[in-house]
């Protein structure tokens, strides 16, 4: 059976009871949407206060292959194996983007016997955040047009609005466009585009605030455009941040819903890995921390991305502490890593395999010794392994002293995360976490970024584009004591793809900075990004249906 | 109080056990939103096919003034006093555009004490069917570009797409733009715009099926292109038919609210008024007619858009028969249309409303004589009418033979409406309606234009701009058999909104057509047709916000 296949067969139970049974949320303190998904109520969460966090558990994972190593499938099997050796854990993770779905990838909720459910749901509108999100961010775009039109009084030079429109679709025709064309009834022509919803800073906003009132603030704190003058132009300024926040008010509350074997998810926001931080709402892990005694959690690409930002943005700002951490690695991705063609992955390749280690080292350094979280490496097993690499695996990451631990919850559920659960059990009680970050709020931007690149990239130095240099120096005024949000391609610790492994010695070249006022970060572009994505020659969508008997298929 | 506030103060009954109660639906067959909207099985609903079905009334209006004469109130007050005065009556309304909330409008769910809530979620996101029609759009709406990006083996003529995107926010930059720009990653650059998502002919499709099944059909058979031989391409061609219909699956079961008074409303789809259709959904519709004894419904604008296209469009396709109508006029309007400017609207003035009553009269004897509809007139009364002013229009309208009954429902909700809604029962058992169509389906298209501008409008001829009478021929040859959708503008029986009351004689201009292939009709457009509105220079969007309890402020 496919993932698809896998999700409809289970036998979901009513989510209602199932949380009120599992972590005494009242009735009236949540609201339905359907049978199987539920959001709960801010006041209820507020009421928490008091309550003693569980231990967060951050699932990362090694530089990823373009077909992922399984962060989603083994967060989600974690969870399942903790909860079968008796502990009460819930897993948290972000939303997955819709306009994908259509296009390459397919659906984002786990895999195999490791799922959240309703499958198709989830990947679909799920309860409608991201369509909140759209339409509070274009809000803001139509009124910065609107505001131009009707005579400009703020002065807004219409060359210099950064703040573009979304769309949660893959529509590459949006990437550059030319808006108010037809004359003076439509506005004054200009350049404009559309990215992606999840690239939305409102989407970034929406993920680190932690309360509706600070959401409403750091809406208004956004930064649409400029004057001719270079004088800042806020969406407080437009008056628009009341309204973005009325739309969003709903949305706020977060998403559970359930693990093909019945334990609890909270899925809530979900911001682009690259251009923003990649993690789920700060408010729903602080929830999950309230109701459960583990809580597992995931951060986008591999942990040089995701753990970064994960520690460096979303720990700094929320005051959130991981307890431990497990690095995902498959082996194919490993041999990957040490050269081999995807054709051949499936076949053993105990040279490869050991050239292809240095990546899942660095990374467990990196997560180790550079941020301080106690660590356990997963293999997330394919049927080919052998026991061969696994003994490789094993006996090169001796000398860290790392524990290595197979994992089967994509063919077994929690039953084969059952000695991944008791590891990491193990690990918060022996090795306690001693949280670091690479750097202070004090240091200056373009430290910020040289440590980020050379303590985890490997980086011997970084590299400014002349323009950007100045920038810099312009955003170091008002806003050097943000984080920085680095954008890099995922594929290598390095900006360039090809460099697998764990490439030394690198130059990192940032070619572009964005000022995210609202997120309070910086984003410092390394390379491509690529903030609306395209169909692909055949995409998804031509295969995904809806059968006779009303059941989706293709969305797999 | 304000609409909002009243609404705010409503106590609401819980939607799942108050529609049980009501009407029967077991609890399993409906998918609550939150504790006060849900959506009704479709499954659910099949199995009512053997039921008889209720008295389907029509509420219309005569050609109303910017501020609207109160349709949407009306249909709740009535549908609260028929159930004031022992009928087991249920209203069915369309679902309201979100853009305009922000812009000039506010709310659309009713006002004073005839109201539906929750009116903050109806008014703003409600249960997301819009951002799914939008998405299914642009989904469309990508694919097509896809499908010429990466070889176009359809030989779409890149000139020649139809199918435009969708936005539900009014943003009048977006109206003209050039979209794929950004060189050969980014697509073909061509002409393209943005729809408000009420103007979608998905969202006139979705208010028209009658199955999931239809809904399918009806997709794969939109026009979104033609070739440079002018073939047309569709949606089926494009294999997105059923990707949409997965996106719109959810969204095409009917949402069930309550009205002040915890009266039961259907509020499901929203067709633009213009451009399509202008009426809730059938399957909305028909399930209501078996689940009460009296059905109240509108369509959008006056009569003669409102009326016509529910009749001509509606009926003739689904089968629904209307027992009866309300005519809904205020004294304001009447006044309006005598001539008298919008400050004085509040003072007596006989003699305008003399004059005025030529638009309501017309307006009667379009719905009784054209379509047969027995018909009460409405005064959907002001605190400042003077009772010489009522006396004037029974006095006025008694050469009609119809009868004029005075409705407070805005200030008394139900209670107000308890004659209107005795004499719609009475007339219901007096005066069976014959409905006619007012053309045939094998009448020419052009036929069919000129009978609603002859017989609905009062005009003397149709003209067609030269292209237009072209294009006409040729969709007669494959689409002549399909109904005329008019896109006039609404406040006068005219195509020029300046000739107030009943103007006589004058010329239709249809400058424009459009076929919608998947609604399955032809739109004749007669003047300008706004598809994409824009925010006024102080949009209501200023003024919306949450307050420091939660509550949302300024939507009204």
């Amino acid at each position: 059976m496919n993932d698809i296949e896998i999700a409809q067969d289970a036998k979901m139970k009513k989510i209602i009871p199932l949380v009120k049974a599992k972590i005494g949320i009242p009735e009236e303190m949540m609201e339905p949407y359907g049978h199987y998904k539920t959001k709960v109520s801010l006041d209820y969460l507020d009421s928490l206060a008091d309550k003693e966090d569980g231990n967060l558990i951050l699932v990362t994972a090694i530089s990823p292959t373009p077909a992922g190593e399984g962060k989603t499938t083994t967060s989600v099997g974690l969870t399942d194996g903790l909860n079968k050796i008796g502990m009460k854990a819930i897993v948290c993770l972000r939303e997955p983007s819709l306009g994908p779905c259509f296009g390459m990838k397919g659906g984002a909720a786990g895999g195999g016997y490791a799922q959240v459910v309703p499958m198709e749901d989830i990947n679909l509108h799920f309860t409608g955040d991201f369509h909140a999100i759209g339409l509070a961010h274009n809000l803001l775009s139509a009124l910065i047009d609107n505001h131009i039109h009707h005579g400009n009084v703020l002065g807004i030079d219409q060359r210099k609005v950064s703040w573009r429109r979304v769309l949660d679709m893959n529509d590459r025709a949006l990437r550059e466009i030319t808006a108010g064309l037809g004359g003076p009834n439509n506005g004054f022509p200009r350049s404009d585009g559309f990215d992606i919803v999840v690239a939305s800073e409102v989407m970034a906003i929406f993920c680190l605030a932690t309360s509706i009132t600070e959401l409403k603030h750091r809406l208004g704190n956004i930064v649409v455009a400029h004057t001719r003058e270079n004088v800042a132009v806020t969406a407080r300024e437009l008056e628009a941040h009341g309204a973005m926040t009325v739309l969003l008010k709903d949305a706020f509350k977060p998403n559970i819903v359930q693990t093909l074997e019945g334990n609890l998810a909270f899925i809530h926001g979900g911001p682009f890995a690259n251009i923003a931080h990649g993690c789920n709402t700060v408010v729903a892990t602080k929830a999950a921390l309230k109701l459960a005694d583990y809580v597992v959690t995931e951060a986008g690409f591999g942990a040089d991305l995701g753990a970064e930002k994960f520690v460096n943005i979303k720990c700094r700002k929320s005051g959130l502490r991981p307890k431990a951490s497990v690095v995902v690695a498959t082996l194919k991705a490993l041999k990957f890593h040490g050269g081999v063609a995807v054709a051949d992955l499936s076949k053993e390749n105990i040279q490869a395999l050991e050239v292809g280690l240095a990546n899942l080292e660095q990374h467990v350094r990196n997560v180790r010794e550079s941020f301080g979280i106690s660590t356990i490496v997963a293999i997330n097993k394919f049927s080919f392994d052998t026991e061969a690499e696994i003994a490789l695996v094993k006996k090169k990451l001796a000398h860290l002293d790392v524990q290595v631990v197979e994992a089967d919850h994509w063919a077994r559920g929690g039953e084969g995360a059952v000695e991944l659960a008791e590891a990491v059990v193990k690990i918060i009680e022996d090795k306690p976490t001693d949280l670091h970050f690479i750097y202070e709020n004090e240091a200056s931007l373009v430290e910020k970024m040289e440590s980020v690149a050379m303590k985890i990239y490997g980086a011997e130095a970084v590299t400014f584009d002349t323009k950007v240099g100045k920038k810099i120096a312009k955003l170091q005024e008002d806003y050097g004591h943000y984080p920085v949000c680095v954008a890099k391609n995922p594929y290598s610790f390095s900006a360039d793809p090809s460099k697998l492994g764990a490439p030394k010695g690198h130059i990192v070249k940032v070619r572009e900075v964005r000022l995210a006022a609202g997120a309070e970060f910086i984003v410092f572009i390394c390379g491509d990004v690529m903030t609306m994505p395209g169909l692909p020659k055949i995409p998804a969508a031509n295969r995904i249906d809806l059968d006779e008997s009303g059941k989706v298929v293709g969305l797999f």
